[in-house]
């Protein structure tokens, strides 16, 4: 059966099933609605009213999530609504799913690009009945006599094209040669790009660049698909552990999607999926894991142990990567069980291999890596710091797109916010929490263990659940009431938790306080945005000059594009994740001490030994 | 529709498809009715004969194919006939596809196996919270201290086997390394199992073979899928060249039969696809590009420039065929566009390449490759000499199955003659041919121009052609009558005419008469069963003693296993393949006048200038 479904403000119509919900139906009509769960119907983000047109009864999930007022409005969630007859829908613009914030790049690139992928020009004679050489041969000969470059292989994928292209192009070709295989023969001309990805947990950010000049060329940042699997990486774990087909539906759900980044950064620059051949990727050790489809059984109990740390080399189409047929896919090297490829890239762009002070640097994100080096020497470690800088679990939480608060101020009574794209405000992203909840903790409206105290705005919702009114509803402005709630607090708390107990216990190994750090590096999309004082204030920082923190931006990705352009620095990253120790979290005794009292707000060491 | 077709006397019965023609459905319930030209109607070889039940009216070709007599006897042509109800089918013992005969191997393997594909079991720690080594550098680290060997990389797919074989076998493994690669992990006291497979114009010959002792354990001949598409190589290219899309379905019909064959030889011995690790490949250089599926338009044109000349290492998963996931397939390079791999496999396995004698090898097929070596120098040609060889295109002729006349001597009035098998004859094969022509030439039965002269058993037949009469019917022994037409002379007239022209060419080149050849070694299965008598009678061989003539069987096929375990015979194929000269037969401005000097019989080279 078939419905004609309308969604506004933006006006995009069309035949849906009427065994879609309307979110599926939104999507194949390319209505971006937001869902932060991956359309499993937990987030309540999805809310859409519905203006014509019968549609199914509310669901369980529909009624814990959605108020009796919205509801009696019209409101439903696009996940959980099945459309009855021809409908109207209008998506608020809270729900609809605006470009998220770029995240910047830090530093630019200023290397000097030295690609693993070599563009090669040889003159060739045409074959006769008395040069009867093969078409690879005669490529072997002119690369030895013409480059000195002696070639060890050659795709089978690259001699699949070669003879029809160099009969096409009059014997005037393209070699693309890495190290000594030639992966691919094109006409003279063709360009020569590379892919770069950084697969967080929840985001995938993919890149296009010019392998010769370093350029970015596209760019993408779009949410990780495995997420409707479960949004943390054990219970995806589990998934693949409990059922041996369940590893490949893991593996398409990510490779599809980077298929799809990858087919709109091409169009954006006119280029084809098969005019890239390389593509570097880096991601923690489990999602490396699972984009390769190599076993996760192992990583998921103690010790756990990854299959492979050092890095990999793949043929793009043994992944079901749609880049140039005889591509390749570099991997960088993983560390640990949980401190993966995107920490030594975060490493490598970062340039704290080099660095002859007491450094420390994290890649915040639902999974934290942190590293500490001083005395020449590095520790990594892995911490579970939740989702809820994504916005996710925080009752008016958004990811960081237009009209999502990003900035908090309490004076007294009154509260000053600022939105990103100066926008009406729709919600809260994570900086955006982090920033309140620093202020209540100054201004005393919540107390060092994270219990709101008093306050005027503090009020008690219908489920007698403490929350704090940011703004005022105002219908005329367009803007809703929007709180922070103690089960918000609570939700950060967990998350400051985890980092500060990591730190405490990296300087605990490395013999130092907090005074000895010389620098302190933010990367990852959300700590490029937090407010660093605010960060210091709650504790999840150490407490050290605002002037000695530095914000790169997301780093990881930089480094992935680092080893994309350069041979160079694919050696280093294999250094770096040689030389850095992982200290594991669990094992150590002083792990449970240090983490409920890092739950505190404040910077606080008095528990920890030297 | 389906009906019920029984087949007699085999006694095979079952469900067929209404669509489906009985050749079909005789392949659907495993009754094997020969048919040489794949089904494609055309050779009139796959005889039935309907005792119950109605069928389709007889085709054209049916009409063509079969006398009246047999029309009206209820015997049709299995490839054109549909069932219009259930039947009951009788297959005469003709029609009954019997075993090939097996193609001997000449010299039995008497090297040390030094494979690629080489065994290690190392002894390895379990990982614990103190010692977190990743699997695969666990493995490389064992490698290393415990055998000195550095491992380069790992096969994705072995790293996916990986972690799970560890644990379940307490880390005692085995590792499977090629050159410097892990191809495969498996528990310890798998076996180690190589496949050879010679795919030749016309049929395949597979071979299982443990890479450790050399010994053969399983083996099978079948007929190359390829014919249903085109006798002739030039047919096939036409038809790859006529849509993209036809290269994958070339490639598939040979990879598809290469799999039903390892299945098959898989079960004989008990052992998994999965347990080879390792394939060598050897072809003629346009069935080698099919099987990789490379470009072959050029190879279809003068000058005929092969894709690729050198050997090529290419994972067996990028062909498709089946077996251990991280194997490779390895073919033995090509000398040119008709002088192929199981060319270079045929000198390898006779040793020619190291004879300090003046020597001609030829494989004998339905492409014929000839080689001579004089003065230290190696040259080779390819020659068509056609499927006559293979019992195509005679009115009679059949493979050398049981029942097949193989030879025949004629005295006065009377013929003897004997079949494989001893069985009552039922057709002629390559070598019956062979022999009743020499006879007939002995005798002046035929002129040196190919003509019958008088004699008699000679007759017109219904359509004017004259044919010699072989065998007497017999109905109570149960013989047919077997005729040798004036048109199946000329078959084994252009097959010789065309052997013996490349003979005459490659002496003209080397400047040498016959009388300086001290051996000539010949391999195929063909080869190994002619009278050579009879061959040099009719000239298609030179007139040296017989006793210099040695038989070789599948010499091809046995380059193939000799390459599969030993990298050393690599190196040498690669020497052959390198120091070999090719001749090309058109552009010899004598060609013409040599070969049509050659149909006639007799050797004769009064006519070649030194």
């Amino acid at each position: 059966m078939k419905y004609h479904i309308e969604f506004e403000p933006v006006g995009r119509r069309g035949e849906c099933s009427s065994e879609q919900t309307l979110l599926q139906a939104a999507r194949s009509l390319g209505v971006d609605i937001v869902n932060i769960c991956g359309g499993i119907t937990k987030c309540g983000k999805c809310k859409v009213k519905i203006i014509e047109g019968k549609v199914s009864d509310p669901e369980d999930n529909e009624k814990k999530l959605l108020t009796e007022k919205e509801l009696n409005s019209g409101y439903r969630l696009a996940c959980s609504t099945f459309p009855l007859t021809d409908c109207k829908i209008s998506v608020p613009p809270e729900s609809l799913s605006t470009p998220q914030r770029t995240q910047t790049e830090g530093r630019a690139i200023d290397i000097v690009p030295e690609p693993v992928v070599r563009n090669y020009h040889p003159e060739m004679t045409v074959p006769t009945l008395e040069d009867l050489t093969s078409d690879v041969d005669r490529i072997y000969e002119a690369m030895k006599s013409q480059f000195k470059v002696k070639v060890h292989s050659i795709d089978v994928e690259a001699i699949r094209e070669l003879s029809p292209v160099m009969r096409e192009n009059d014997f005037k070709i393209n070699i693309l040669l890495r190290e000594n295989e030639i992966i691919s023969v094109k006409s003279t001309g063709s360009p020569k790009i590379g892919l770069a990805v950084d697969i967080g947990t929840t985001k995938i950010a993919g890149y296009l660049v010019d392998m010769e000049s370093g350029e970015t060329l596209a760019s993408r940042g779009v949410m990780n698909p495995q997420i409707s699997i479960g949004e943390d990486l054990i219970t995806r774990i589990m998934f693949v552990i409990h059922k041996n087909e369940n590893a490949a539906i893991m593996q398409n759900l990510i490779v599809d999607e980077i298929n799809k980044i990858i087919h709109e950064m091409c169009s954006e620059i006119n280029a084809q999926p098969s005019d890239i051949e390389e593509a570097v990727l880096v991601a923690n050790t489990c999602i490396h894991h699972l984009f390769l489809r190599l076993p996760v059984g192992q990583l998921g109990r103690a010790p756990y142990i990854p299959a492979i740390s050092t890095l990999v080399n793949v043929k793009a189409r043994d992944i079901g990567l749609n880049i140039s047929p005889g591509a390749y896919i570099h991997t960088l090297p993983n560390i640990a069980g949980f401190v993966g490829a995107d920490h030594v890239a975060m490493l490598l762009a970062t340039g704290m291999y080099e660095e002859a002070n007491t450094v420390l640097s994290l890649d915040i994100g639902t999974n934290t890596e942190i590293c500490l080096k001083s005395g020449g020497k590095m520790t990594s470690v892995s911490s579970p710091s939740g989702p809820a800088f994504e916005g996710a679990h925080i009752k008016y939480g958004m990811r960081a797109a237009d009209g999502a608060i990003e900035r908090v101020r309490i004076e007294g009574d009154d509260v000053e916010y600022h939105t990103i794209g100066h926008k009406a405000p729709i919600g809260i992203c994570g900086s955006g929490v982090l920033d309140a909840v620093s202020e209540f903790y100054k201004a005393g409206i919540l107390d060092s263990g994270g219990r709101f105290t008093a306050h005027n705005r503090l009020r008690t919702d219908s489920e007698g659940m403490v929350e704090f009114l940011l703004t005022n509803a105002d219908s005329g402005s367009n803007i809703p009431e929007i709180t922070i709630t103690q089960k918000d607090v609570r939700q950060l708390q967990l998350a400051k938790g985890a980092i500060s107990t990591a730190i405490h216990l990296l300087m605990k190994k490395h013999e130092i306080t907090e005074k000895e750090i010389d620098k302190i590096i933010i990367a990852g999309a959300f700590g490029t945005y937090i407010d660093v004082k605010s960060a210091i204030t709650i504790g999840m920082l150490p407490d050290i000059p605002v002037e000695r923190v530095e914000q790169v931006g997301n780093a990881a990705g930089m480094g992935a594009k680092l080893a994309l352009i350069s041979g160079a620095k694919r050696k280093q990253a294999e250094s770096i994740a040689r030389k850095t120790d992982y200290l594991e979290l669990a094992t150590d005794p002083d792990f449970m001490k240090v983490f409920i009292n890092s739950s505190n707000f404040g910077w606080n060491n008095k528990n920890i030994k030297k």
